[in-house]
């Protein structure tokens, strides 16, 4: 299969915050965003693997700023490193001040899906090319999350984990 | 303040899979179970701070097993640790054979809130204090994390993280 | 079929009220805790018979409180007669004030729910047996109940609803 | 206050059902058609009362047929009786055939709803002036629906409820 | 097929404005209103056809009225002309004011439904007899719509929409 | 004010068709395509305006292909032209094809906005430039099109609408 860039799975999810989506403090509820992110991410797995896609698992994601009840979100999506037949996914969710239109930074998620057939199989899917330095960087960083992910579900050993050891070690 | 235990914060949220939740296989949308879960965590979070609580991270969760259609879902929350005004909550969730009876464990997740006052600005909670065997493993585990979030955030340097860097250099 | 007690069929389903649920007063819709219950309910109906099960009536139900924005609600379902096919599920509903963590009884409610097939034929479920005393009381004015339902259908004469009958002419 | 009579309250609420509606044999959920009439008898008090009102309790409901995915239900509510402040409002629900038109009762209902004003205080409503015969058979049965209803609540002795005791005596 | 009047396949629908349907200014998303629109539209058009519909087109809809959160609003659709197996749906929207109970007309629309069979294609649907001054009006426009729409799809020269063009070359 | 072009306001919202928003086709419902696009004609009118915007009125919308469930769906909005506080946005509606990832037009509406204030009134917003030669085409188009709202409102005489007028006569 031929590789494929970031830019063919890019996937931008524009919406408002509707009231039925906030919490008491008139913001948009944890959940909802991660909701959001999981449809945003499951269509850039799609479109880089032309399968159906399930979500396999959630990286670790911070929720910097509250998104308040009105705001425009963007959910950006995007695949960061093709493996066998699973996919890390980078978003990126941007909040819009209405008044000044400028854009700021929400918070990022990295969620890892997997391509299956119809009967719920994993199939293999093309690899990834990187083009920016931004996308180099998430590429290299996305195998040593997939160790640290291994090392933590105990299907890998500390010590095989190379990338992940140098950065406890090397210093 | 008084500490408190796991099971003062105990949140069962048991729950069908409803139609408008599934995906193209007939399963749980990922996200759906994100927003769930969240929200009983949010609750455990409550319980245990008797304050307003907010989402403040998700750390790893892998999904397992498909729940498909029609399922009864079975979400328990409950808080793992408790920082200075913020709570680790463990979650774990169950699937129901309407057969049989039999529960199998679908998936676990760590959430972690924040505690806050009316203003959004954080405040104090009472600390944690486990009882079973199982509470205790996850009151360890939660220091190792919280340092690898630290880490992961570029807030602690890895040398700093004295938890953690032991499982790459002990063996 | 072997008995069963009501402990097998418990389900408690604690969420949130959130914005998209409430009236002008800013309090839980009636209509959307009926919704509630009749899932939980169901959850129980199926806990019991281990089949598919329909909500067949619900019996009079009062809202004796308001159930206020952003509250945590828990409603507990469980079976507490079963008849041929048809089981009776008694739901109780409580509020937890954030502050103080007390529970207070917002209402009770009674469902019935018969076990099908996948054809939607009425299948026989198992008897019940009640332990507590409450489960007890619970199951003995289930006869009265089901007795009042069929001469309110017209489907018994008063005459012969002898426990219902009692109530008005024993003293 | 000048009575009212029940066309001038009558509310007709026709819909779809949704696919997110159905339960597992693609029938629409008890709970859902429970929340509808619960909107549509909201109104129908409304308009009696030109208050705001909120559920007070829901009489036996029976669910005599199922309602597929697809089909068009139509809801009517109106109110039968008015007593102080509270009124009983009588729902019948109809299901239509796509391809022969008829129309098909489904199921009937008595919620009751309390007037209040702004501050979730009762207030005081117009009398209910029956028109047609259907329209007093259904007011005179409301009378015996209360006083049962206040037996069972245990704020009425079954020996005052002179109504409900003809019933069981009489013959 | 024998014709039919507007009323035959009246569609009326009933219901309050929820929390979750309102915009920044607490009144009813315009997508909200569209949505409820084409549900009552659809229905009507399936009164007429005794078919399944699908939305064809919608026709130019001004919103001139905001309709407050917690209003009660009424939508009113009939079929104003029916084609070969396409149905112009004339839709009326009220609002009533909760105090005087007056009803206030909100908007109009008009929506274009095509019956189709289990395969999605097109079928012949029965005429429509316009019986009410307001229906004649209304059924007579409907060409006049019909031609504009086939000039602005450039599926009729200009010249050969005689109704439309009379209008801007009779004065 | 400045002019802007369409580009500053352009927006794009890709999302998944979910079960709960199929007809009984399976394929999407109108009335939430409807809805979709209203939200995002809603976000591209706030960010040509940078002000509260309010859904004025739909022109006519064609669907003219079905959009099946489980479809990747894209609604891209931009304003066509502004005029003195009402903005005409022209909205762009795409399906992909999963396996070939090919996209094809669904459908196109145009909508209308108006920007107000805090309290609802209508507020001057900038001139729109167009860029693109498929830009100036609707710039030109959307003059046309109000003249046609004002004569279909009775708000302006067939004999004034010039650009419209020309379109019968000058053939």
């Amino acid at each position: 299969m031929d590789a494929k860039t970031p830019s063919e799975s890019r996937t931008t999810m524009t919406d408002l915050v509707l009231p039925s989506e906030t919490n008491p403090l008139n913001n948009l509820f944890g959940g909802e965003l991660l909701a959001r992110m999981d449809r945003a991410a499951s269509i850039a797995a799609r479109r880089h693997s032309r399968r159906i896609t399930v979500t396999a698992s959630v990286n670790h994601v911070a929720f910097n700023r509250a998104v308040p009840l009105g705001s425009v979100v963007t959910v950006e999506a995007a695949v960061s490193r093709a493996f066998k037949s699973s996919m890390e996914i980078y978003i990126d969710v941007w909040i819009e001040d209405r008044e000044s239109g400028s854009r700021t930074k929400a918070n990022e998620a990295i969620y890892t899906f997997v391509a299956v057939d119809e009967t719920g199989r994993p199939v293999a899917v093309p690899p990834l090319k990187p083009e920016t330095e931004l996308e180099h960087q998430r590429f290299d960083a996305a195998l040593r999350r997939k160790q640290l992910s291994l090392v933590l579900a105990g299907k890998m050993k500390p010590n095989d984990a190379t990338e992940l050891k140098a950065l406890f070690t090397d210093n």
